[in-house]
């Protein structure tokens, strides 16, 4: 594996696990008022088309780092509509 | 331009540009009670290795959308910093 493919599994894994821990503290306190409903709509369908584009250009980081955001961050707009 | 890439800048830009409405929410509401720290203190260090992926393996869309998400989510997490 080259270093710029390690690189980019490096900025993968650490833009998606970002969502981890927003999506578990938006469980834990039902918070959503300071969290952006254009946000994380605009977020969502922009995630999708990224794991597309992974998918369609053979990128393992674009297309596993955005699976994974994916799901976090669907969970956290989840929340945002059934919260606000 | 070719398909893919067309679908990648459409990705960059929805990603990008979603991080816009949150920050500018945080900046007028100063309301941070229910954004995580942990996710933003390593977002913004993934969009920053996203951005140098970009640059090393030439690849436009991550570079130009990273370096705007950047900008966006540095915003959000100094006004965490500061409102926590």
């Amino acid at each position: 594996m080259n270093p710029i493919t390690i690189l980019g599994l490096c900025a993968a894994f650490c833009t998606s696990v970002s969502f981890l821990p927003q999506a578990i503290k938006t469980i834990q306190t039902k918070d959503t008022s300071g969290i952006s409903l254009y946000m994380y709509s605009l977020f969502v369908f922009g995630t999708l088309l990224w794991f597309l584009y992974g998918i369609f250009s053979s990128n393992i980081p674009i297309y596993i780092a955005n699976g994974f955001t994916l799901i976090f961050s669907l969970i956290i707009l989840g929340y945002k509509l059934k919260y606000k």
